[in-house]
């Protein structure tokens, strides 16, 4: 079965690619940690077409991109869209890779150029494309640098980004608390406790994070608690900040996948938040595969539809 | 001249120790980097030794030390004290090392053993006794661990350590932010806004944080204001946190030395405290020839007077 397209999620340190049928459908997959980081200016053409050959994708099946392959350390800059932002316009203003042997094109970021607020994404305007983020919607999509988006009528009005993930990274693996945290190990209680002490007090998070080693040292907590303990805290730091920020009256979306859904989603009712679920990996699909059938499509009311 | 003591603070990666005359005036001084991440068990003597012998000092002269030494990691266990903890008591269980060729003595740290905050501190116990902590006082002792602590009738009764140096090290070092800071420049505006921003929203920190690299990557901010803000935004946070502990009521000791000195004086001033500062290694150095004139005078009204 030939494909209709090819779709990339290509962020910072990992590479993503689907061949998809007409209607969205997964043929074949693959991914790798080719992400931009790894890739010379050179190289990006070639890493592409060595994940195409390699599923056997025809010559000129047409790619669309996402992630940081769009930025200035990328393959082409897509430049950001700027808040407040259509989701629409994120399709629209997709950019053609000028030097690449086939049609490819990659679709920008979103910016908030707000200098008391300044932020940036890339990647996960398409997560909210392919969740249908049409009308109006709060998401809170974690990961390394976890994003809280508000979208109304369609448009990304106001994000925050909040460096969770990145903090849990170098916390566990830089500092003190090396000693006092088994990555490996993730107790429930402990994470709850966690995550209820830091949504009543998120202002003390950096003398909490110290009682994590010093709990251990007096023998108060098991070292098996201490992932679960820092990542608790980072996580109820993030929910009381934009719960302040956005209020609890609304569904949270929550963009994400596997243990890392299962975490915000307790924390998540913990504060009290309404929770729908949308699996990260199949929002970007979804979110890429939309972006197709508008830029590639031969369809004219399909084009226009979106 | 023949010294009275030498004195020893010998932190996780510091080493400093001072001949000290019958006054506690400084004869002689040296320092390294031998902390005790760096000795083995069957090192800590020969490091002492070698130290003593370079500043000439005399075979029997004694030894008295303070800080991770004492951990049970270090040179030997002197156990922590438990708060209420007077600071009478950390000089009179001050534990003699048995193996050694002279007469040394390690300094306890004190412990909080409670459950909901547990918190250990070693060498700014010593601190304390060297500041004339014998009263009332709020002291804020900034460093990779900040403590802030709370004595009473010459006892500690209650103190909180903060993460604030040790995060600003492993977020400027092996974080994203590693782009957007460069920690041999300070602006001080740029210091103080982010000081104030946390004072307003210490909740918000990790979203904050993350503004760091946005607002330069979409040109608000110059590359050279990263530390400031780093610094500010963690350095406020933990003040906040404080300052909500503790009330703004009373003066605050500020223990600290050079830029961090200044730093935390702008900082503090910033949150409405008054502040009175005692030069850190001054303070250590002159806890520890209080705690030496105790242990090692033969004069038993010295002995008794402390």
């Amino acid at each position: 079965m030939r494909p209709f397209c090819a779709a990339i999620d290509w962020g910072t340190s990992n590479f993503r690619l689907w061949l998809l049928d007409g209607n969205g459908g997964v043929i074949d997959e693959t991914s790798s940690a080719d992400g931009i980081l790894k890739c010379g200016i050179d190289e990006f053409e070639q890493v592409t077409e060595t994940h195409l050959a390699e599923l056997g994708a025809p010559a000129d099946l047409p790619v669309i991109i996402s992630g940081m392959a769009g930025s200035r350390q990328g393959w082409a800059e897509a430049r950001y869209i700027d808040t407040p932002a259509a989701l629409d316009d994120v399709v629209r203003l997709a950019v053609s890779v000028p030097t690449a042997r086939r049609s490819i094109l990659i679709l920008p970021g979103i910016a908030q150029r707000d200098a008391k607020r300044p932020d940036v994404m890339r990647g996960e305007e398409t997560q909210l494309i392919g969740v249908a983020a049409s009308g109006d919607m709060l998401a809170c999509i974690p990961g390394t640098h976890s994003k809280w988006v508000q979208v109304k009528a369609g448009k990304v009005t106001e994000f925050y980004t909040f460096l969770t993930g990145e903090l849990y990274s170098v916390i566990s693996r830089n500092s003190i608390l090396r000693h006092a945290v088994d990555t490996d190990h993730l107790d429930d209680d402990a994470f709850e406790t966690a995550v209820a002490e830091a949504l009543r007090d998120p202002g003390c998070l950096t003398a909490s994070l110290f009682s994590i080693r010093a709990g251990q040292l007096l023998g108060f907590t098991n070292p098996g608690s201490g992932a679960a303990r820092l990542s608790g805290l980072l996580i109820g730091c993030e929910i009381a900040a934009a719960s302040k920020l956005y209020g609890h009256s609304r569904t949270t979306n929550l963009i994400a996948s596997g243990k890392l859904a299962e975490l915000y989603r307790t924390a998540l009712a913990i504060a009290g938040h309404r929770v729908r679920i949308h699996d990260a990996l199949q929002a970007s699909r979804r979110g890429l595969w939309i972006a197709a059938r508008q830029s590639f499509s031969n369809d004219p009311a399909v084009r226009k539809l979106g």
